[in-house]
């Protein structure tokens, strides 16, 4: 951490701020300048607070050096990590695809969907059972019977099945039927769910939230890994910008910035970051060029008559059509010997 | 709800979706123009959803025209609500100070920090127990005993406390303490806990999320009151933009913009809209001049040993002289008669 | 256009609005809700302003149907245009690539550069003599001098030159030298500048500014369109949003949407859209995966002493690399048939 | 300037950079942490390119320290500059207040408008001759004529007036007509226009672009400084976030920053940051309780037939009320010694 004195600083002043640094068993470093004097603070690698420093008289203004963020850290793990999802290996330019209805509507339409993902050779069934609504007047989900159907589609299929949680108190019963437990965007920093989801033995699928930067990002996930759960997989699914013209803004940079910064798996979900299924194979190709591990995709049989997300869902012979254009790409890359993580 | 067709729709294509209108017991009603053909969707009031119809052939785009939420919306309830904080009522140009630190952190801080924001003649005390921290590094609140300490605060001084709730299942028990429930940005969306603050009995202040549209913030606040809760305060507290010069960007718009869509209560969070103690008297000030009915202030008696949000903390003497000018500034407007809500 | 009135609006209201429609010959269509009425506004297919209508007593809103532009619009002209680049046409899935400096710095790094673009099989040689920089004391360009090594880069190279203009006086100037005029980013809304380019007989390639919307975008291109230049090329650049990991955020998204709504080709410029040269490569493979229509993309011999944007810029060999990765994925797409305009 | 070196960099690396450092005859200040290194550059207070260093082996990131501008700064000139418009001065807490209509369309409707806001106790006159618009197809000013009619609404009521620029070899002509040159938004970037504006001795007023943070702000008034013409006014009008209930954002919290970061006067303008004439007046006392030194507000005698901006003009009634809402809490911070500059 850099703490920059403004230009008036006093020296009792600067020393006043260098004695607090001691004070906390770091060290103080000094650089004057013509203008300003920077102390650098110098101590064992974990994170300090900036806001032990902020307040003192003649600071002006703190800069972070390390990262806020270790378990995730690349520089802590330089290894991809390779996280389950039923016999799948997520990581290190894997590419997993998991597609899916966003909400599990009836045991016709689940299983439908089940075999058409299955039949496109994707390799996991999501669907949600527990649906987190932007109004209160919205279908809800069905619950522990939505569980079961879908415990049913695997039985059937052979998918593993991503689910979604919403409440803390619900992990155990998901984590009873579900291979992994998907967190959404909305709960992105919902601290108490994701304590949870980290004592769960369950891989969790992590949603970016719509506002949140790389590094609250990882800073949640962080929040996951330092409960004990080792197997998080990352997943971009757009930010919210001031463009209208789609749903969300893809942060398609995020993806290559992700593996430079962290050992996890990175998926990308198109549907939800455009919000418009004509766009979703093209962005779907681009996350798979751009080195995500695998990518998230809502299929429905019939999406005029979907109860959410009917305007981002593939129909089953598109979502065959985006598995093929993936495969190829994936396979180009592969040919190639271009790495998931950019080169430095 | 307006749905635009394409210019190349066939007339099969506008016969089809107005078929699936009527399906819904909905009317339909046409206009041909030179370029295209939009069909209006009649019904009764309640929100139609977009997804029925987006899917179909023909269909370019839709729009709505209703509000999606009713129990918070103006046209529904055209008076100002006035809500409880303790024995003091917030809204219809109110001015409710309150202020306290970010948390509770001891029960010398604490008591401090209540005497202090009584002194300069707020009206309630904030104080956090169970805290959503970015980092599962820092200090997570001191849970029940900080509540306990929050209990005591109120003996001493008679002012009504507000704490933060961050799990559904922690809901009885803040309830039991609290006067006013918080939910913070980070939990706007979190629907599982707003169903379990539109259960309880206890006022709630609901802070917009930092990237919620307004519309979203009402419909969260909607969530709440189709619970059955209708005392909901809505909290300004800063939205997330490309500016990095402040920890956020107060939406200054959004309070007269609420007066016009809202009867609910609206205040001003400037330590958090802001980040920066600095900034905050400027902000509090512009808050109650756009007609906010009340202010969200962090006090600590010694901000620069603050466990959180030490940067934006006011110390009491200068959150004395914000209550003076907030006052004053409130005092000008009623002597000149202007109505926190927009003359139209 | 449609007039959404308010609930409280009166008959008369009503009747004042259909009055004031057809005095501007254009016709009302009504639709009685139970809430509210909505005003069907429609005319000839010419985009009507919606300030005539918002002021009028009982309006609560006004929802534009029509796209306000028109020669750029795929609906006015549905073929892609192919746009000229030297001997190049851009467009319909083209993969055309320029490389080259940010800035010409002297005859060596321009003859250099232009050699290691020609080399990697690249198409046209970029290279500003011109230079908008947000700092008054940092280097301004060349001037007239950078455009006579441009020109002598092209007799030596065979490649054609892109330049930016910056002021609507230079553009004759600018367009005795080069093939190509750019409009970066901070002069999308120029419109004195994008009138000059209008004029002129040169290709323009336009890019996206940093906080324009698609449609801001595509008026921008109408200006140039609607004073005789047909020869437009859109480039998306990267627009400015919370996320500060990279310099912008790419919008990968405007890609597909652009090709659904305008007849123009589109470029990406990964440099600027990620401002670092570790993530170009990733980038640049996601722009042709989305269906771009080709990149732009910085390239220095030495960029650890380029004047401008080395961190950006990618060494020869990478940028060899680069020119690789995007045609083996541009070969795949070709081989699969896939459309660079999603198929709806 | 703080180089950041990786956790890897060798020493070889760090040397190296250190190397490089002392050839611009800059000072390295070496900090050795437990994780990496950081290397502090000590200049003559200059700004340092980062892009000098960003490239070598074994940097990581580059963090500065030093603002980039210099004549605009607070610390280069601590006093509040007063700039004048007619033979008012700006700055200091100032609250001069500038109306008009958004262009110049008729002479009856610029004199209609003069008159209102003389009578309002306003203190200058607005109106735009040379009209920026989104559209190629919307009005685009009457040019040097409505120049003319600006210069006879002076002479009727000895208004100074303000009228914006749009291209640098225009600059002149309408230096020649105007009191005070206005630079809008889309144009804050233009550098061409800053420099004309810069060389002229005309007060400029200028426009926060869209998307410019508070740093571009200050770099674009740089600009104009640093040509000789130090009578800037700043003049924030709303930033482009992901909200649309309002057309912009208006950043409040620009302005106590704006005032701890630069001597420079600092205005609003509400009309344009919300674009809706209900919000104006409460936006307008929050400026003004915020600490700006002015306001800057439309005004039309019949915005429903207003050819730009009708939908955020007042009436002139309504304009009388603003300012005598805004004089009544300049009164009110005068009274209780608020200074317009945060207290530190």
């Amino acid at each position: 951490m850099m703490i920059i004195m403004r230009t008036s600083a006093t020296k009792a002043e600067v020393e006043h701020v260098i004695a607090r640094v001691k004070s906390f068993e770091l060290d103080a470093h000094l650089s004057d300048g013509a203008e300003r004097t920077v102390i650098g603070v110098v101590g064992d690698g974990r994170p300090v607070d900036k806001n032990l420093f902020i307040r003192l008289p003649g600071v002006d203004n703190i800069l972070p050096i390390s990262k806020p963020y270790k378990l995730a850290s690349r520089e802590f793990y330089p290894q991809d990590s390779l996280v389950p999802i039923g016999d799948h290996l997520v990581g290190n330019g894997s590419r997993i695809i998991i597609g899916g209805p966003c909400a599990v509507e009836s045991r016709e339409q689940l299983l439908e969907s089940a075999k058409a993902v299955k039949d496109a050779g994707a390799h996991a069934l999501r669907g949600g059972a527990f649906k987190p609504r932007t109004s209160p007047y919205s279908f809800q989900g069905l619950g522990e019977e939505g569980l079961k159907l879908l415990a049913e589609a695997r039985e059937l299929t052979g998918l593993p099945i991503v689910t979604e949680i919403i409440s803390p108190e619900l992990v155990p019963l998901v984590a009873e039927y579900a291979d992994v437990l998907q967190i959404g965007a909305r709960n992105m920093q919902n601290y108490s769910l994701l304590k949870a989801a980290g004592l769960s033995k369950r891989t969790v699928l992590l949603k970016r939230g719509m506002s949140a930067t790389i590094n609250d990002f990882l800073m949640a996930a962080e929040y996951i890994l330092s409960k004990g759960n080792q197997n998080v997989i990352l997943c971009e699914r757009g930010i919210r910008t001031f463009e209208t013209a789609t749903r969300n803004t893809t942060d398609i940079n995020a993806i290559p910035v992700l593996k430079l910064l962290t050992h996890l798996p990175i998926m990308l979900d198109p549907s939800h970051s455009t919000g418009d299924w004509r766009l979703v194979s093209a962005l779907a190709r681009s996350g798979i060029a751009a080195g995500a591990d695998g990518l998230v995709i809502e299929v429905h049989p019939d999406p005029a008559n979907a109860l959410s997300d009917g305007a981002q869902s593939l129909k089953p012979k598109r979502f065959a059509e985006l598995v093929n254009q993936a495969n190829a790409i994936a396979d180009v890359l592969k040919a190639a010997n271009i790495s998931s993580t950019p080169v430095q």
